[in-house]
């Protein structure tokens, strides 16, 4: 018998898009990956050789659990500098990726029984954790507008009960690839503060952006001592898989998630933080080649998938994420189920992506069909060429 | 107000004396570090080679939550041969590094109220993590020996209540540097199989040894279905600060271990994974030179330290730890509180060591006195000149 608090665990269930692609393309088949949040770009070399000379200098071992000085002194500045903030060192913990931090932020700050409100569609994790630590999970909504998606304000007033204790905010968000106005933002932090409300930011796709810039609710009046920022060198950098993020808040957070980092990971691999401090400070090339290289896939995606019938895409000025409104093309198509169309697609087109399900459960009254496409880990041809035979197959029906 | 599990948190409170010893050091002072459980050698070069092809070809992106098939299949087959076991790849969760395992483990086999025997003295996050996850700590004791320490059996059985559901069982260990008689593991798991408890064989030492064979509890009859152990890449080729290490157990297990995987670091930093691949796989030499050099520290520490009046100390045959008993030391000269005998020590001959109370809450009537000297980050040069001024200062007394 295992213990039953696995019972209150999710998962990411979009990895069983991976699989499915994985073993449509492992009967001779070309898959086009949009399912994938990977990026399949290299990493800046400059980035790579400051981790080889960390290796040769001798950072093998140990380093402190909240993170080797340069790259908590670093990340300070930087984080600080662009959101017109002031974080000193003792705000950072840095991290084996941005994801820990959405767990070891609700674990500091949440008890069982708190109301965490949540957004939905939204990245899984967030209701994983939640419910796995004993927390109420609130989600609130989007509604489509003709730019995008905006949060349904009401809704989210009307989730937010006596119990509730945290607001978890990803602007720039994962699926849908959104922002909220300046006005609305302003409205989330006034809610925060009445509330008295814990903030997590996930920030991981503040500098993910084509034009404008990010604001971050932390900035907002009297936001900093109530928010912590969810960083990650996985998107700018392309280094996903090198696991390397920050929690970046109030010091007394800060030093209970660095106590749960020593009772967990130790410390994130030493090295591997010296070459965060390359990507922060060193010559940023790399990081503009990887912005514009993902620029042109957008352009190239939205311009493909809004010319496939019954697909409704804006085109988001930031992430690397598109959240088509698939209704009518399921409807003439005469598909009820997204799974179902999503899975038909592949099969007929190789062209693989996630739909509104990966994402949270649904909630109660969603109508209206989504499907994800991340073009992070295509290239422009293939998206041309996927998308082209997306269009055919739908065109056909 | 931070959450209110933090309460149960514990941590390593060696890191104190970390700062104390490098506090002295930027005094001007010259340091001996016995206090560090880190090695000052550096890690293979054909181990940090392989992880540069690794990068070189692209893996740099996330991978599987349980880790690469590669390096799976290698751990698989390495556990398997030295243990006498029969592992398959889905017995295998990858982990950045040794001590994760610790608190997934638990999360996956203790509800809240149950009761997991540990080690007292012992690696200070079982029972940080036992507590911290709503479990009733249970700890055993050890007893003095002519060759080292036993676990005191009785007073392990005493400890079992109808709630006790979980045995940590760290043979070659940390910080007593003891191992059970073949008789003594036999006994441990009749107590587990009788109990039907589950086991953590915390195994990180498992090949850190200077002659004979060891033994893993999960080899015993009836026991690899109960029983998890703790892998680490950290000892055996100095990839202390490369955090990579594993969970090796029943497939159940495993796959929960997993899950959580998904939820906290996503995945082992992926080309960290081959690496590791190449440590199992590739040349020796490295790993056969490392413990080659523990020796001759073990050697050279063992020698000075049982030279100074009132230590009593054993020459264990692995780990690189020894744990002296300075009792009649400290009696004679007249001090009563270990902490300030170590920090006495420190003042007067720069040697830094760690003490019996950084490895867990004391017993009710402990009366001998002990500390833990670590020749794993000091040179045999070090080692000589640095007992011999603690040997100096004892016998000046």
């Amino acid at each position: 018998m295992l213990a039953e608090r696995l019972n209150k665990l999710g998962t990411e269930t979009a990895f069983a898009v991976s699989l499915a692609a994985a073993d449509w393309a492992a009967k001779g088949n070309h898959v086009f990956p949009f399912h994938l949040g990977d990026i399949n770009l290299p990493t800046p070399a400059n980035v790579v050789e400051a981790m080889n000379r960390a290796i040769a200098d001798g950072k093998t071992g140990y380093c402190a659990a909240a993170g080797i000085a340069p790259l908590r002194q670093a990340l300070a500045d930087d984080v600080s500098m662009r959101r017109g903030l002031s974080y000193l060192p003792d705000n950072i913990a840095v991290q084996p990726g941005g994801k820990p931090v959405i767990g070891k932020f609700l674990q500091v700050v949440m008890n069982p029984g708190d109301g965490v409100l949540y957004p939905t569609p939204g990245y899984p994790i967030y209701e994983s954790q939640i419910e796995y630590f004993g927390g109420i999970g609130q989600p609130y909504r989007y509604v489509q507008t003709p730019s995008g998606f905006a949060i349904d304000l009401d809704h989210l007033r009307g989730q937010i009960t006596p119990a509730t204790k945290v607001l978890i905010y990803n602007n720039l968000q994962n699926p849908l690839g959104c922002e909220s106005s300046l006005d609305k933002m302003a409205a989330l932090a006034e809610l925060a503060r009445q509330h008295d409300l814990w903030v997590l930011s996930d920030e991981a796709y503040f500098e993910m952006r084509y034009s404008g810039t990010s604001t971050s609710i932390a900035s907002l009046p009297d936001m900093k001592s109530r928010t912590v920022i969810l960083y990650t060198f996985s998107k700018k950098f392309a280094m996903t898989g090198w696991r390397l993020g920050a929690a970046i808040g109030p010091d007394d957070v800060i030093a209970s998630i660095t106590k749960i980092n020593t009772n967990d990971e130790s410390c994130t691999t030493h090295f591997v933080q010296a070459a965060g401090v390359e990507a922060l400070l060193g010559d940023q090339s790399g990081a503009r080649a990887i912005l514009a290289e993902l620029e042109r896939r957008r352009d190239a995606a939205v311009d493909h998938l809004q010319t496939i019938p019954g697909f409704v895409v804006a085109k988001p000025e930031s992430t690397f994420y598109l959240f088509p409104n698939v209704t009518e093309a399921m409807a003439a198509m005469e598909f009820t189920d997204v799974a179902e169309f999503a899975d038909a697609a592949l099969r007929a087109t190789g062209v693989s992506f996630c739909t509104r399900r990966h994402f949270g459960r649904p909630l109660a009254g969603e109508s209206q069909q989504y499907v994800r496409f991340a073009y992070s880990g295509i290239s422009v041809d293939d998206i041309q060429l996927g998308l082209g035979k997306l269009r055919h197959w739908i065109e056909a029906a």
